[in-house]
Formats: C-alpha cells, structure tokens, sequence
C-alpha cells in the first residue's frame, strides 16, 4: 500500500513545473554576474523567476531579495532590531525577536507597536491567520503564501518573509520582500548581487525552481483548490470529533489556512503518534518540522493557553492539493484505530 | 561553430553526476528534520553529501557545515572578528577582513598573525597560490578545491571556505569546513540545523549535487586530468608569448592553479576584450564575475604592484577538464586576430 504524505507544512513535494524549470536551468553554465552570454543567460533565469515571484505575490520585482530560504530572509530582516514578537512565531523569527506580545486562547495576537514588531501571518503548525496591522515591520508569510489570496503591496508590511519549498519549489531558497521605498544593508557581503542586498552567486536552478512554483502556485489558488483541501480537512476533523470523543482540536472557530488541522487527545504523546502513523505510511508531525526532531510540548500551543499534557500530544495533519480524500480516510482509519488501543490502555 | 566556456573560476558547468544526484534528490519530498520515512529519507541524502564533501577535501563529516555558498560562509567565519587580509581576497572575504597585509610582485602574502588572519589558497584572476601558515584562522579555498592536491585536515588551518559551483556542483551551495574541535555560533539562526552552527531547511537537492561533484572532482584530480588541462594552458600562453610580445602575463613564475592564464596588454581595455571575445564566441572575463559588471581595473593586480593600464587591461582565461585543444586554439585564433587589430590603432 503506498504511503500517504500528510506534512505539507513542513515541506511540499517538488512540483513538475519547480522540475522542469530547474532542469532547463542545469543546462545554462554561466555566473549571472558574468557579461558574456553565458552569463547573461543566467540572468535571464533569475530575472524571469524574480518576476514570477513577484507577480505571485503581489510584489514589484525590484523588491524581491532571493536568499537561502526563509531563515535567512529572517535574519536579514530582524538582525540587530529587537522587534516584539509573540512566542508563536517560527524560531528563525523568535530566534531575533523580543517574545514580549501575547496571544489569546485562539492564538490571535494583539500588536501595540506594529513598525516595531513582526507577526506572522500563518502558524505552521495550527494554521491560525492573523489579522495584519498596517505598518508591520515583518511578517512570516511562508505558511500563508501560495494557500490563501494576498497582495503584499496592499498589506502594509514593510518586509515579508517567503520560502520556496512550502509551496512545491526546491528547498534552500526564499526571498525577503520588500514594500516599495524600503530598503536594507546586505548581511551576507561582497559581490553586490541582489542590488547590493545580499551577496553570493545566486543559487539559479533552486531560484528557476521557485519562480515556476510561485507561478503554478497561484494557478492553483485561482482555481480553488484549496477550497477543495479545506473540504477534505473538515471531513477529517468532522469524523474525529464523531468517532474520538476526547480529541482536543485547535482553530476550528477562527480563521485558518485550508489544509491544516491540529489536534490532540491528553495523554497520547504527540511523537508515539507521529511514529504509530509512520509505521501505518502517514507522515505526519508534531510541532514545526524545525523542532520536531526534539520532541518537546509544542511552543505554539503552550502560547495559546493550553496545559502541558495537550500540548505534549498535539499532532499536526497538514494536507496539499495532490492529497486525495481517499489518502484522508485511510489516515483516519489508521489513527481511529490506534486511538482505541489508547483508550483501552489508558482505562 | 559551437562556443567555447573559458570561464570555468567564475563557474564550471553542471557536472553530470552533480546532475544526476539533484534529480535523485528531487523525488525525495521529505524535511530533512521530520522524523518520519520522508524526513529520514532527506536527512539520508544529506548525510552521504556531507560525507562525499568530507573524504574529497580531506576533514571530517561532522566539521562539515553547509551554507548557501562561499560568501555565505565567509560571513560565517569572519563577522566581527576583524581578522588581517590582503587586497587580493575575494570580495565576500574582503568584506569582513582588515586589509592590512600586503602582497609582493608576485601576489604572494605574508603572514605575520596566522590566528588573527585570513588568506586565500588560490587568487581566482592570477590562479596563483599561497602556501598557508599553521594556525590560520580562515582560508578561502573556493579555487583550489579539486584542482590541486589537498586535505584540509593536514593543512592547521581552523576553518575553510567552499564553494559547490566551482567544481562543478550547483550555485548556492557552499560549506565551511572546521578543524576537528572548532566549534562556532550560528550567524543564520532558529531550527538548529547543522549541529547548531547553521539554522534553516537544508538545501537538499543542491546539496546532493555537492557531495556528487565533490566526489567526481577528486577522481578527475586523481586521473590527472587538470595536468592535461595545465598543458593546454602553458600552450596557450606560450603561443601568445611568440604572437604577441606586447603581452604581460600574471603568476607564470610562481605556484598556481594549473587552469588560469591571466594576462594583459596596456591600454586594451578588458570589457573590450570580454565583448570581442564573446562575439567570437568565447566565454571569458575581466576580474572576478562578482565584480565583473562593474567594469573596474582589477584590485588583485593593483595589490600586486601593477600600473592602472595593466590591471585595466587584464582579461582571464580559465579552462576545465573539458576544455580541448582545440577550443584553446580558436581562441588563440581570435584573440590574436583581435590584438593585431588593436595595435594597428594603437600603432
């Protein structure tokens, strides 16, 4: 029986389009910083998925800084500033921030101070959207990008962090946004690439692959597909609540990104779960893949008010546009099944 | 008549076992850091790049961090530590350094504080190499890995510089490379990767492509290879020295990379020559391709005591394993077409 993929937040399979692009992108030998046409050629790769990011996202080409992915977009943007964050953010993003904003039991976050203060827009792990303020410093749009409709431009957030590989290109690359009229020191020097933002020959088959991504990415989004991984993530969470009566689940009443759903039932910890499931071929996480490989009660939940015990049994099911229905029920088979070896244990 | 890639230290061409690796990994749709099968499966390709990466350049696997690329790692190394260079570095390694040691005639640097300094294996313009000092604190060895003999274990030096895309691998990866029981703090941060000294989703496509090139470029070394390639080169400027006596030539008379001819003739400017050139059909450069688009007279060879004519005029032709003969020729051909034409107006 095959095996059913359902971390898409952690990482999304490779699209074809990410594919093709990059293997076009094999066969260009030049440096993009190189004038002769080889080196022109290059450019042109990294240009043309510039403007497809750009285009994706609602951003003007000239603002898009490519880097390494979103955890060196995050440090690019919050080195040095101390911007108030709330313990829900990302680690690349807690790692530079000041945890000093609170969240509420349904993980919104109130902002006193957006121009000094970075608020994601999407949680990784329970798929919770905030409300963005105007003026916001930064915001982690990595979750948000691709699943939900969006113009950067229009949101009022002077930097904007986005990853490749969340939305089916290669991992290793991202971008740091930014609004028209701002912009930022490089904090890896020499070379002068990115119009001076960011130094280092440019990573053209991983950046080919985003452009073609981004753009295949909205394609899907304007076709509703996600409406319908929103319909098949609500079938989901609907027969739990039937069938495990003791399932704790988070976001339901809030607005959310269409494929995540997060749950857990007190006293069944989260990573005899992830292991039961990957034994059963579901893969399937406890908290963010980043801190995953630790097996600690989940950050985001404790933030969000919840006890020790739930946040230690936590499991995330994050679904994709390729994730069948089928793919769902198979997953709630296995786990229902599991499920009531728990609770005959623990009676 | 097909064209010909001379321009291998800005950037070699995709080697085929780089390629085939990359494919490989792109049917991989794990996060290296998810415990599940997917995850395991990324993490394991990862792995067998760091240990390809690790046997070919002569350390050990876990003293292998990959970045995004050689600047990227510079920054690593070199942030806040003021440490002494000379002008010859490469600019993503100048970027950080005090430029305080000076360069003799021959572009060769003395050393008086190896632990509080940085200096270059291989000059990617002149190809000329520097014999380092025990105890440097950090060396660019961006140009000399897989084309000279090495094994940075043996050379007492504390941290090395990589870059994949000159050997051959993918751009935007690199790797900095520590001796056995030098440890570091991340400068990227959040997530934990890379024991720590590096946060973010490895790049694991281009990765793979790293360890395979890695790999390939030290059995080309072990075949002899770049002594075949040397010999084409010495041809080359052995048939401009006879053809072409205005020529001055850079690094003949010391230890070099066995690819580089660099050379100049006073008052030919080198933008015009890396136009002519690839109108012709050739692919070569004037100073690094990091700074190639700005067209300036070459600070290497400034720091090694050349008159602004000269460094105003130097172009570098640099070949790889499958650079033929013949390819050298054509553009002896062309070049020397060139240069009769330019002393005809200068005459």
């Amino acid at each position: 029986m095959s095996r059913a993929y359902l971390d898409w937040n952690a990482t999304a399979p490779l699209r074809p389009e990410a594919r093709a692009a990059m293997l076009a992108a094999m066969d260009v030998s030049g440096n993009p910083s190189s004038v002769h046409g080889e080196g022109r050629a290059a450019r042109a790769i990294v240009e043309r998925a510039r403007a497809q990011v750009a285009q994706a996202f609602g951003a003007s080409a000239g603002d898009i800084v490519f880097t390494s992915g979103a955890t060196e977009a995050a440090a690019l943007a919050m080195r040095g500033r101390n911007l108030a964050v709330a313990e829900i953010e990302h680690d690349c993003v807690l790692a530079w921030g000041d945890p000093v904003l609170s969240c509420d039991g349904n993980g919104l976050v109130g902002v006193p101070d957006p121009a000094n203060s970075a608020l994601q827009l999407a949680n990784s792990e329970t798929g919770i959207l905030q409300t963005l303020p105007d003026g916001l410093a930064v915001s982690d749009f990595v979750q948000g990008f691709g699943k939900v409709a969006l113009a950067f431009d229009w949101t009022g957030v002077d930097m904007g962090i986005l990853s490749a590989h969340k939305i089916g290109g290669p991992k290793g690359v991202g971008a740091l946004v930014l609004r028209p009229g701002i912009d930022l020191a490089a904090d890896i020097r020499g070379g002068g690439q990115e119009a001076g933002r960011r130094g280092g020959t440019e990573n053209v088959i991983g950046i080919a692959g985003f452009g073609a991504a981004a753009e295949a990415a909205m394609r899907d989004l304007n076709d509703g597909l996600w409406q319908k991984v929103a319909e098949t993530r609500d079938a989901l969470e609907d027969r739990l609540a039937d069938e495990a009566p003791g399932v704790v689940s988070f976001g339901r009443d809030v607005a959310r990104l269409p494929n995540t759903a997060c749950f857990a039932v007190p006293g069944w910890k989260a990573e005899t779960q992830v292991m039961q499931m990957d034994l059963a071929g579901f893969a399937i996480s406890a908290g963010s893949a980043c801190s995953s490989g630790k097996l600690r009660a989940s950050r985001v939940l404790r933030a969000m008010g919840a006890d020790a015990a739930i946040a230690a049994s936590a499991i995330r099911v994050s679904l994709g546009p390729t994730t069948s229905r089928d793919d769902i029920m198979r997953f709630a088979d296995a786990w229902l099944a599991q499920y009531q070896k728990f609770r005959a244990r623990a009676a």
